[in-house]
């Protein structure tokens, strides 16, 4: 059995204009290293479980986290406080291991940016302990455990990003009760480019500008856009994929919290961007285009937007990542 | 030029649980046929068109309804206030003809039922003139001038029933401004079942008993639900399809008025139905099942459960129909 094991685990775009809280995907690269080892022999899963055994509570004693590099020292040692073990914790409680971890976790994208960041180091931890134990879970089956990370990061256990970061692709979160999980097909030339502008817009404050009801008819017009989201995603049909992606509901009271956002989305939409929208709650900018060559074009303008407002701000283009989660070695 | 034209225009079902005001289909039968006769010499287009020649308002002087059966006298022969009167006036005005026209309806499907009875004779009357004059506009093209139909039959221009009614199929309404319609590939296995129990519900109670605004968590999951039913039939995946055929918005209101629904439809579903619903505004029910077999218990089940309530109906079932309006002679 393996000891060791390096999992990368990529960046997602969650909540994709008019899909809120119900569409992600994931892309080739930002993305997060995981390593994960087994610290003593004691490696094997219990076959045979004494339901006295184990605590129904999660248990850090067996985790430890022994360096994080890349979150500017920003992200806590703690295992309670920390997505990825966290996620490690609730899969070794479910299998009932009492294996003793280690974790290793080198962040390779920003924090805070709106791109799943702590979605991402969840995804590749729960990936690595289930290969390193062999459990056998299968990709979707992972998604809970990531999701518990999710909690432990921001309070709330959404599995918009950490679905697409495990399973890869465009996915679709039917429901959260029963957790309902569909890979939606995309076509080939699908591209997204990504900027993320050099701001400060606390997730909380982006979740509480929302409000709790919406007219009947923006409900209506955002379901309209969701099918047909879909139907272009699948058919697959270009300029549907343009038409439908419009948000009426959350970006028109979220724009505000982002200073160019309207700009910057007219100016990527004039230069052949399918559709824009803010990556998650924010403050990155995603948009899709055709081809490569649009999206370099859609990344090139919205980064000399930016500039000209005087944001600081890295660009990533990339196609929509099919694989998810990925073991390195 | 063919003088006389007969078009078959079937019934169709709208609102389709969560797709509410976006998604509707059409059956094999019922449905309505309409014959459209041009009553003189004068038949073809004006292809100079002097403007002040042909009033910008609509002219039902050409416009002549000479007979109509099957609808147990209830229907007006104003062409003025007839849904395929009205329809063929807006195309008339569209393509500058002052053809003189004789129509004749015969209604071949319960009328009042939510089975789109105004909009097959809408669609039939359409796409008989647009043949009948040789004007070659698309099906899509033709949309239009039935939801005028619409508009005078009901008040509001709906197209979630005259669009699947011309062009067959599972249809997606996915904006109104501007019209945006794509036909959504369904699986060849989908059968529907459907009821008109014999009760009468005022379209307009079924319109007013709606409220204008919805908790944002309804909004997000009746969204997720339309997402799942259009990848369900594009996959396909009969699973996806039961799995995302709730309404949380509308038919949890509109059940009241409605004897009977919630126990036929428990039934229904507890028979191998993938899904039931409320058909259009009501009374009709519907529910869609993997094959014939399936949809004709379903259609049994629904049947005798109508009866053991003290009310008559009737019964049909059929496969998604795919080719909407057709030429029959």
């Amino acid at each position: 059995m393996t000891k060791s094991i390096k999992v990368f685990a990529p960046a997602t775009v969650a909540n994709v204009t008019c899909g809120f809280d119900i569409l992600g995907f994931s892309v080739d690269h930002p993305g997060d290293e995981v390593i994960v080892k087994l610290s003593n022999s004691n490696t094997t899963m219990r076959k045979k479980v004494n339901n006295t055994d184990l605590s129904r509570s999660i248990s850090f004693q067996n985790i430890k986290i022994s360096k994080i590099t890349g979150d500017n020292k920003d992200l806590p040692l703690d295992p309670a406080q920390n997505t990825a073990a966290v996620a490690i914790a609730h899969f070794l409680k479910h299998i009932k291991s009492n294996a003793h971890v280690e974790i290793i976790l080198h962040k390779k994208m920003p924090l805070g940016s709106g791109l799943g960041s702590s979605a991402a180091s969840a995804a590749a931890a729960v990936v690595a302990i289930n290969e390193l134990l062999g459990a056998n879970l299968s990709r979707t089956q992972l998604v809970p455990f990531a999701m518990e990370g999710e909690r432990a990061a921001c309070g709330v256990a959404h599995a918009d990003n950490v679905a697409p970061s495990i399973l890869g692709g465009f996915v679709l979160i039917r429901s959260y009760t029963p957790l309902d999980i569909i890979k939606i097909p995309t076509p080939n030339d699908l591209y997204c480019s990504i900027i993320h502008p050099h701001v400060i817009v606390a997730t909380k404050d982006a979740r509480n500008i929302i409000k709790s009801t919406v007219p009947l008819t923006n409900a209506i017009t955002q379901s309209g856009n969701v099918a047909g989201l879909i139907a272009g995603l699948m058919l697959p049909d270009y300029s549907l994929i343009a038409r439908s992606m419009h948000d009426v509901i959350i970006e028109p009271v979220r724009a505000i919290l982002f200073p160019g956002f309207l700009e910057v989305k007219q100016i990527a939409l004039a230069s052949g961007a399918l559709g824009v929208g803010i990556s998650g709650s924010g403050p990155s900018i995603f948009a899709l285009s055709k081809n490569k060559i649009t999206a370099n074009k859609v990344a090139n303008v919205m980064k000399n937007a930016f500039h000209r407002l005087g944001i600081d701000n890295e660009t990533f283009v990339s196609k929509i990542n099919q694989v998810g989660a990925k073991i390195l070695e």
